[in-house]
Order: C-alpha cells, then sequence, then structure tokens
C-alpha cells in the first residue's frame, strides 16, 4: 500500500512555540515523522513524504509547496492512505487496521474533527482538509461510496499542542518520546490527568 | 460480563461548572450514563451502577460513597469489568472490543492518563484510580498476569473539559449528544480544531 506522509518542512508544530524553540521544533517534528515513516514500513506499506520544501530524509520524498488540500489531492491515486506526519503514537498494528478496515473510503478521525488518516481505494474521493475535515470527508465519501472509520486512540491523537506531549511520554515508544525525554520532559500529576513537566537543564 | 459503572450522583462534573449550571451538569451526566449502560447491556453485558449517592436508575444499582478506588475494589470480582459512566461515544461494538480483547487485565487508556475502563479476569488485581491511573495500573496487572491494552478513541474520550463536548458532538449518537444540541450547543470551525458554541436561547 502506498501511503502518503505530507510534511510542513519550514516552521512546524507553531502551536508549540511555548515550550519549544524553532530548532527543537524542527528536530521533534522530524522525530515524530521518523516514528510515522517507521509504522508504515512495518505495516508493509510504502511511505513517500509529501514536503512543503525540500528536506533530508532516508525515503523517497515529493516537493509541493501549495496548501495541504491541493498537495494531497494531486497525489492522490486509488489505493493510496494518506497519513499525518504528527501521529508518533502509531505502532505497526495501528497502520496494519488502517489497511485492514473495509470500505471504500476509511477514515481515521483525529481528536477535534480532524482526519489524521484515510485510506482512499475510490478513484473519485478528494481531500478538504479545511476545518473540521472529518465530518465533510464522512460526508462527500459516503456519496460516492462506502465509508469505514477506524477508531484508534493512537490514530486520534496528533500532537499540536503543548497538552499533546502528555499523550507522546504516556503512549511514545520510538524517537518522539525518546527526544522528549533527553529534551528534560517528563510526566506530573495534576488533580486530575497528567501533565508534563520540563527540566531546566534539559537538552 | 458483569459491568460495574461507578457514578457520581451528587454535583457531577465539575469541570463543566463554566457552560453547564449544577442542574444542566446533573442532567447531562445522566445522560451520558444512559449512553454508557444502553451500550453495555447492547454488548450483552450487564451494568450495575455504583454510585455514590441513590439515584433513580433503570438497572441494578449499589450506594457506596466512599472514594472511587476503595468503592471499586469492594466491588471488584474476578471477570468484572468497570467502565466510567462519562464515556459517551462507547457503542456496543466498543464494549464488545473490550470484552474480546486477551490478558488478564484488559486495560483502556483515557485521554490525560487515567483508566477510563478496564476488564480483570485476576482476582488480585485492585484499583488505583489517583493521578495517572493507566500506567500504575499497567505496572501492577504486569506483575500479576497478562495486560491487553484497548487502542480505541470511543474509550479515550471521557468527558471532563468544555472542550471535551466537541467529541460528543462529533461522534455522539445518543442521549449525550441529543441533550447538548437541545441545550443549544453546536460545532464551530476554529482555525484549527472545532470547538462548541452554545445558542443564547438553548433550553
Amino acid at each position: 500500500m502506498r501511503v502518503v506522509v505530507p510534511f510542513a518542512t519550514v516552521d512546524p508544530k507553531t502551536r508549540l512555540s511555548g515550550p519549544l524553540d524553532p530548532e527543537e521544533r524542527r528536530e521533534f517534528s522530524r522525530a515524530m515523522l521518523g516514528d510515522v515513516l517507521e509504522s508504515v514500513r512495518e505495516a508493509g506499506g510504502e511511505p513517500e513524504v509529501l514536503a512543503t520544501a525540500p528536506l533530508d530524509v532516508d525515503t523517497p520524498a515529493t516537493v509541493d509547496d501549495r496548501p495541504l488540500t491541493e498537495a494531497v489531492n494531486a497525489a492522490l491515486e486509488p489505493e493510496t492512505a494518506v497519513v499525518m506526519a504528527d501521529l508518533p503514537l502509531l505502532t505497526a498494528e495501528t497502520i496494519e487496521g488502517l489497511f485492514e478496515t473495509p470500505g471504500d473510503v476509511v477514515l481515521a478521525p483525529g481528536r477535534g474533527g480532524g482526519t489524521n488518516a484515510l485510506l482512499s481505494r475510490e478513484p473519485e474521493f478528494r481531500v478538504d482538509y479545511h476545518g473540521g475535515s472529518f465530518l465533510k470527508h464522512r460526508a462527500s465519501a459516503s456519496e460516492i461510496g462506502s465509508v469505514g472509520v477506524v477508531d484508534s486512540h493512537r490514530l486520534a491523537t496528533d500532537i499540536d499542542e503543548p497538552a499533546d506531549l502528555v499523550e507522546v511520554l504516556i503512549h511514545g515508544e520510538g524517537r518522539a518520546v525518546q527526544w522528549l525525554r533527553e529534551a528534560g520532559f517528563s510526566l506530573v500529576r495534576t488533580e486530575s490527568r497528567l501533565a508534563v513537566d520540563r527540566a531546566p537543564d534539559g537538552r
């Protein structure tokens, strides 16, 4: 299975600007990308990075500087999956679950209504990632065929905001969690959920 | 399968005090409980409410006013599942997935490191819901037997905070989403994820 992984090469993950400086955001986003590519390969998929600017990566890569929706639609062919690069909780098993879910279009919702991964077996399907894409994709896909939905916390957990780092520290097993730990991040208990702390001497 | 559903009868969901007044929080938490009980029944489970104070509910209920951990441990027997009452995204399929996951102890993590559901087939297992219970449960369970983990966005999504209401409006199919809609809540698009809005004339 061909798996397109969109990646913002320049100034990635701006909503993590509080805890991470620009160079750290670049490093952390590359670590997350590495986790995603490895999970795809372990699941038997063939990853292709779809980058906004050239990058040095050990995977076939295409550069397309158009907005995400246009770039993905240009890369979309039948039997193509699209998996976001900021999903460091993914495992080979999660990706296999995506590949094996029946449906002309298979969608994996992200927290907050995005579409973190999809698989199109239908040539007419087009993506539209602007605001609340899961509900839009489900509606448009259901007009042209059957729709499968993958229920996965690992697929739903894209890392955009500081609070999301907690999930990496709890469930991560690859490069991204290792990067966070080396940078001094650790879990702290709050009254309700876990939160993150960063040691002053981290990296 | 016996399924214990802990429920805070008095002053529930205090972290929703911003958007909901006390009576609304009572109604909404009862709607979520109803969704959970129905999903358990549809999956062939036998739900038992474990309530902090008497409540009028169409399901066998026990009252235990001790803290959650003590009350659940008193109710725990082998072949018992514990499913939280604030999981309105649950479906019969999700609960079946919990029942069918192998392991002496099966855990379903909640966002932020809690344990939203578990299934114990091991008489020695005890719960401890204080701060970050998923990692503690996984560690203690692995000392006494095999551990299964359920990867489910529906099980991971407990509704505690205003931002969580978005997930109910996107994925909910039962009483809780109906209650929110009747109370005037709807989805609005923000720059990144979806958010909720409430109409001034809602309920």
